[in-house]
């Protein structure tokens, strides 16, 4: 018999992530008190008036299916908050609400991707994006950026990777995992290659509201109208505003090709769940202070972490200006050990860290940053001093 | 420049139904009294203990995220929902939770299909079938059955659809659209055609709770360990529970098929929303007559249905086994005159009755089933009354 599964999902890499988390979760069930730093989602609840709205629409009978892209409502609401907030014009029918960013942006590489369709990929990246494009039948192109330029790779080096088959360029502005966010010069450069190009910009804007230092991460989609004709806008309510289980995103394109991804959508999934709709309505014309008050939170949090990273021997940190995660250099450590077992690189180092200094953190080889870990503040100032204080003791206890 | 938008997506066909709801909302705007025949959703309300469960989890702080394949509560529910109500017998990771049954249907496909494999695809069937299969890259082989095999193909006509490259069978049962019921006898065969060729069935079940005549619907995988070792079982709560905007579905399966399409969903849409999953597991094991008494409602207007169309010149209709839809048989219409327009076909009656008739029905065309409309009693009995008095006098009114 042949294989039964197909190439496709043979290649599939597991999340990094969630392998870390399933290995906490087993290290406190047998009574650890494991501090994890792995986390990809806000610590806070989902604000109060936006969980009473959608008890509200569940009272009120609102189970049935709305249109396969999300209701009018909520799509114009979207487009109203992308005026105002970024300057961006898009009209609700280039708006497509769907379950989670993660699908808005299968939905985009779906819509634009042929087989064997490159797609520039700056790296450090986020861990689902090189499985997302393989899984819509495209080729990942990995194009690093180290430290030393800030995490974003130049324009020289992304003009570089291009070649017949690229198609589109994604670009994570704050990034996951690095934190790094694009200036406009830097924007605007990947914009012109996209015109000259003919690519499309895939806009990650997940962590548009978790800036710091009075930093803003600019949409490339706002540089010009022409830039905007060649972008799709991605974003969602995950972590603006902590509703990570309710799966709600969207993504804001020209609208041929919010015409296809709502196609695609309406027979994949059909409309993201009516309530989370209801609740995302409420959270975009509601009162925005929670947003920033978790933002400040989250900002008292990084400067914490970093000063305290800052004070350790043998490590250095990338002080991130957006999301909430922290990378960790640590290729001091490379060739050191820990009770005579040697860290030769960022995966050992986690699994020592786990099992000697009972903190989660992420390795950064899925990441492509090899050199790296990925920390996340995305819990409380406490439990944060203490995971602190508890790789501190670790790295006075390597040998030389 | 080349074309932008990926072939896959250029090929994908706006569904059949969708179109017609829009104009349906157009005709209300306009101040029309339309009824309409055209729901793929039961009209009634999602059962009051289900929302109260979803508000509860809703204050309970239930936003986070879940694992990506559904919480161990959920899937270990639906694996005890399955050998109680089936005698089937799966671990909760052989369970994958889902953004409904459409997307469960969609992580099968993905799981098994390599580019240009082929799919079995008894007809007339579900719009959305064809485009997901060429959504997942796999070709689609209609095997037709026609109203006196009472829309389910032979054996014959089945294994001789069969080549290299057949890798799947999907059987609806009850069907959307037919109402057909496959019977253990039919199962028997595909399951030996699937064991002997290494076909996977895809059986979806979607409305297995709502059959009539005392009839069950049966599931191919119950009757083997064989059998269900070749077989993915999606299901959902949609129509058994009136749940369809709650988007919550599961597939069943062998342990590597699930692994396979529970790594997939991971990068594709993470978990379905956490307070569907909580209203979900409600709904299991929660009092189930709220399913009976639905599903009796939808009896007592199949009957009804039923009745008016027998009584009717022309037309003929086949008396659906299970689901909320009639197929009309049009066939003796085509030719005749409406004030002057020739009925062409199901599409040109389809038009006529919306715009002379003010009753919205979906033409078969895109079931495979040119010579049909599909009607669905998924409204009330005094609109049903009504609609069927409305298409009685139409076809009065025809010309000879």
């Amino acid at each position: 018999m042949t294989q039964r599964i197909s190439r496709m999902c043979q290649e599939i890499s597991p999340s990094a992530t969630l392998q870390l988390n399933a290995r906490v979760n087993e290290l406190r069930a047998q009574g650890q008190d494991i501090i994890s730093l792995g986390a990809g989602e806000p610590d806070f609840d989902t604000p109060l008036h936006i969980r009473k709205a959608a008890m509200d629409a569940i009272s009120l009978g609102c189970t049935r299916y709305t249109a396969a892209s999300g209701t009018v409502e909520l799509r114009t609401a979207v487009a109203d908050h992308l005026l105002k907030e970024k300057g961006l014009s898009y009209a609700p029918d280039e708006i497509v609400i769907s379950t989670g960013a993660k699908q808005a942006l299968m939905n985009a590489l779906a819509a634009i991707l042929n087989p064997g369709d490159e797609v520039l990929l700056p790296a450090p990246c986020w861990v689902s994006y090189p499985e997302m494009i393989a899984m819509a039948g495209g080729k990942a192109v990995w194009v690093h950026a180290d430290e030393q330029e800030g995490f974003v790779p130049s324009i020289q080096k992304l003009r570089a990777a291009v070649t017949e088959r690229t198609k589109a360029l994604i670009i994570n502005s704050p990034s996951n995992p690095t934190g790094a966010i694009w200036t406009r010069e830097q924007l605007l450069q990947a914009g012109e290659l996209a015109l000259e190009k003919g690519l499309i910009l895939i806009s990650d804007e997940i962590y548009d509201q978790l800036t710091y230092d009075g930093l803003t991460a600019l949409s490339p989609a706002s540089l010009s109208r022409e830039i905007a004709n060649q972008a799709v806008v991605i974003n969602g309510w995950s972590k603006s505003y902590a509703m990570t289980g309710w799966r709600l995103g969207y993504a804001a394109a020209p609208r041929d090709i919010a015409k296809a991804m709502s196609a695609y959508q309406s027979h994949f999934t059909g409309n993201p769940n009516a309530i989370a709709q209801a609740a995302g309505l409420c959270a975009l014309k509601g009162d925005q202070s929670c947003v920033t008050q978790m933002a400040a939170a989250f900002g008292k949090r990084r400067d914490l972490m970093a000063a305290l990273l800052q004070k350790m021997p043998l490590v250095s940190c990338f002080v991130p200006k957006g999301a909430f995660y922290i990378m960790l250099n640590i290729r001091n450590l490379i060739g050191r050990r820990y009770q005579g077992k040697e860290i030769t690189g960022a995966s050992s180092l986690s699994l020592l860290l786990l099992e000697y200094a009972q903190i989660a953190v992420v390795a950064g080889e899925p990441f492509g940053a090899p050199d790296y870990c990925r920390l996340s503040f995305a819990i409380s100032e406490e439990r944060l001093k203490e995971s602190m204080a508890r790789l501190e003791a670790f790295l006075y206890a390597l040998d030389s």
